[in-house]
């Protein structure tokens, strides 16, 4: 497309209005993203450092070099903004959340995930909002016990990358699913919170409009839920019914990715909280849509996801560390350096004091409802925890922004100063703490061997493809013969004897019994011979 | 993210002035994408509709539906523009295309390939100039030379998706790489033409501008070339060096889709054709890249390119059919609809005339290059190449746009007839020429079997995944030892009996002795016991 494009995209913005997104910028921003994947890949074994400090230091270094080339005036390439982060960017990273999650061990631990991602960050938004509104008062910045609160949902919203980065899945898969479970749980309230606070007018708060507040998290959560469990059945049921016997793999790709993106908008259409949306799409999807694709569609979905979500998280790290040097925010809060460090050291003590506060007593707490001693949670894993969700990411600055930059009113004084906190703190909290999580979780968690009991049945995920072969082995439940629900007596003893199965006993017969026979699923589609018939589209 | 996401995004457009891409808009653009491929899944086998056509009628009704329901207003819901298309949709399409081809049946027919799409287009191009300036010297719309010349690159732009589908890669393979072929080289010819035309001042064509101009176009040919295959030789060579013995599924799926949309990038960057770029691109990276990676890799990014390459094309014909009923544009020329008429109706005349003119004559002389007869192009193949390149579609309409409506000037009367008269002979073409084809190509084309001489080399493309089987059978070259040069001497028997493959021996020489060692490629990347390790990055 010679002579110019450039001038060919300027006059298309001008005639449009639309984002006068350059050609320069598009392309250093993917060297960069391709940088970040070769060094993050050499320095895998480094003990020190991970993706997300990589990228974030990439970010930085290629902010401070456009800093400097254009004299101080600039230090960011794209104008992004909030919505590109929760409308592009973060579906795809909780999507293969869901997708990939083990979903047994994530169910086994349902009451503790819950208890942490809610629960806990209720707590922490309570001691963030009330202790900065006892901090901040003499600060004199105007601002009401409103914007405490969108402080407290601001700060609450922890970034578990960088940990789950660490931890593994096969080596401590309780504190894994736990970490995971609450940092997706966590985003919801956290995001929820933000948006209900928005709409409430909390200044005069009465038991009646904290009953109604109540009320309507706990709604939006239900049918959050709801909605991405019905969007993934119907993907299921659409695949399982349009091509029985005639597969076509791009088609089934396609349809999974859009459905997919498809159950997120339509949360953020009916207000609800897409994050948790399209996370139980993915679990959804990963149970029965994926048992009813080709087996190329298989290996094609589970790695394009992974690899959507590993770019899309390079992608905010990389722009969080390039916008943190933006000049203009930094100006206005010059004069008062002293004020500025001051309130974002105490913003990172309560949120580190937040986070203490409520994960030591939940773990006793959830230690008590758990019989078997490999289910308790011990002092060294609580405070893996506890540290895994110290760190402040992209989610933190996207509200920092939406609430205290939404009119471009960084000229404001405290406005000023939430915003270069909240970069400060995010900057701090996710190199410091990022450098040490290696050799802290090496220290707290030496070299564990995998525990045989939870590894052997998590075969139905798309983290394995192995599955074939041990379809008649390992896992009893899969000999199972869902229509006439009977079950092998040894896979009945054992559930019996761990009465916590009890219910996952309960769903896996109704499972089987209606759920499968309807939407696919593991064992539950028909092998035609001669099929997969790959139809090339193109 | 509840309460009221939608209000978030409005002050988030307001405050960065960036596009409101409204939730809605995307859920509506969403479910209509899903709707297209679950339709021609169903319509599959029908002999009249293809997938082209579906997603144009769809588009079509949706449109209709909103102008009713807005009262008149508006018939599109999201605000695109050309950039949207040559930057974000063209580059997958063209990159699969590269990627998917089969390798040696195009260079085989290379000549012909170039000549139709080189010499066919600008053929084309001068009938279809001059014809139109001819005709519409009475019309008295102000048009000068430049803006005929300008009609004469737009309606050279070909777009022979429809046809793709139809042909069958193995059934018709010398029919389907030409036709293939040339679509790709048609394609960069006319956006290079376009954009060469915007340039220069064509208005007093002298011998001096028109050697320059013939110059700047080769110059534009041969480097845009040489850029996709050195960024897909780059790619090959880092993922070659960088995951020796160490395998990660998603870093390589990630940094193989970076570098293939960074050697388009670049392209634009240094106003060289990206469309011609990032075609050898995808076919670089299919002989080399390709085979440095993961067996699952493989079968991700195969599928994963040919996916969004799917969603692209309908999502082009999508909007298509949606902004054909832009209000706007019929107004001004409502007023004297005989003329827009006879307009569309003259300029589909020279589409047809103009594409006679040169398929037939070339086609003659392609054939006196060829020894074999099963190499010549008969007459019910140039019938159908003939055919292949009379619809027009999203290239014709993102160049006229950026001609003739590039500062909203739809209100001039001779902007406002091109722009509908584009409009026009996108739809007919698409649809009626559309309808026809599948009848056509079975009149033309009783089922042809596969021939042998042909598909038996063939597996070193992506297209074929049962490669690890045949690697010491069916196909000779493979068995060769590249590093010491020596060839089998049935496979140079073969070679010397057959001259026009001595190109391709000569290439086959160096590529086992220079490239293939440094570069990878099949054969090439030593195995590693306990390899592909999978490591996963998330």
């Amino acid at each position: 497309m010679g002579f110019g494009l450039n001038s060919f995209l300027i006059n298309l913005g001008m005639r449009s209005g639309a984002d006068q997104v350059s050609v320069d910028a598009i392309t250093l921003f993917v060297v960069l993203l391709c940088t970040c994947i070769i060094i993050g890949h050499l320095l895998e074994k480094n003990i020190w450092i991970n993706e997300s400090t990589t990228a974030l230091t990439i970010g930085l270094c290629t902010g401070i070099v456009l800093l400097l080339t254009t004299e101080g005036k600039n230090s960011h390439i794209l104008v992004f903004n909030e919505e590109l982060f929760f409308i592009y960017l973060l579906p795809p990273i909780i999507f293969n959340a869901g997708f990939q999650v083990k979903k047994k061990q994530f169910f086994r631990n349902f009451v503790a995930i819950t208890l942490f991602g809610v629960v806990g960050t209720l707590i922490s938004f309570f001691i963030i909002s009330l202790g900065s509104a006892q901090l901040f008062k003499k600060l004199n910045v105007g601002f009401e016990m409103g914007d405490y609160f969108a402080l407290g949902a601001i700060f609450s919203a922890t970034d578990s990358v960088c940990t789950l980065q660490v931890l593994n899945q096969d080596e401590t898969p309780l504190l894994y699913s736990v970490v995971f479970g609450e940092g997706v749980v966590n985003d919801a309230t956290s995001v929820v919170l933000f948006n209900a606070l928005q709409r409430f007018d909390l200044s005069h708060i009465t038991s009646g409009i904290a009953t109604r507040f109540a009320g309507s998290l706990f709604n939006l959560f239900f049918t959050s839920t709801l909605l991405g469990v019905a969007v993934g059945l119907l993907s299921a049921y659409i695949i399982k019914k349009l091509y029985f016997g005639r597969h076509s793999t791009d088609r089934e790709v396609g349809l999974m990715i859009l459905m997919a993106y498809l159950s997120y908008m339509m949360a953020e259409l009916f207000s609800l909280s897409g994050i948790l949306t399209v996370f139980f799409c993915g679990i959804v999807m990963s149970h029965y849509t994926w048992h009813n694709v080709t087996e190329n569609s298989r290996v094609t979905t589970k790695h394009a996801f992974a690899t959507m979500s590993f770019i899309s998280e390079i992608f905010i790290f990389l722009y969080v560390g390039m916008d943190a040097l933006d000049i203009e925010k930094w100006r206005s809060v010059s004069k008062s350096p002293g004020t500025s460090v001051g309130v974002s050291a105490a913003l990172l003590g309560l949120v580190v004091l937040g986070r203490a506060a409520f994960v030591f007593p939940l773990s006793f707490i959830s230690n008590l409802t758990r019989k078997s001693p490999v289910d308790k949670i011990d002092f060294k894993q609580q405070v893996t925890i506890w540290w895994a969700g110290l760190m402040r990411g992209a989610v933190s600055m996207a509200l920092a922004y939406n609430k205290f930059a939404s009119s471009g009113h960084t000229q404001m004084r405290g406005n000023a100063i939430m915003i270069t906190s909240t970069i400060s703190i995010v900057l701090f909290s996710t190199v410091v703490f990022g450098l040490l999580t290696k050799p802290l979780i090496r220290i707290l968690l030496p070299q564990q061997k995998p525990l045989s009991s939870v590894t052997e049945s998590e075969m139905s995920s798309p983290k394995s493809l192995t599955l074939p072969l041990l379809q008649n082995g390992q896992d009893p439940e899969v000999t199972m013969n869902g229509q006439n629900g009977t079950i092998r007596s040894s896979s009945l003893r054992m559930l019996l004897t761990i009465p916590t199965h009890r219910v996952h006993y309960y769903w896996r017969k109704f499972d089987n019994a209606y759920m499968r026979p309807v939407f696919g699923g593991r064992g539950f589609v028909q092998y035609i011979p001669g099929s997969p018939r790959e139809t090339v589209v193109s």
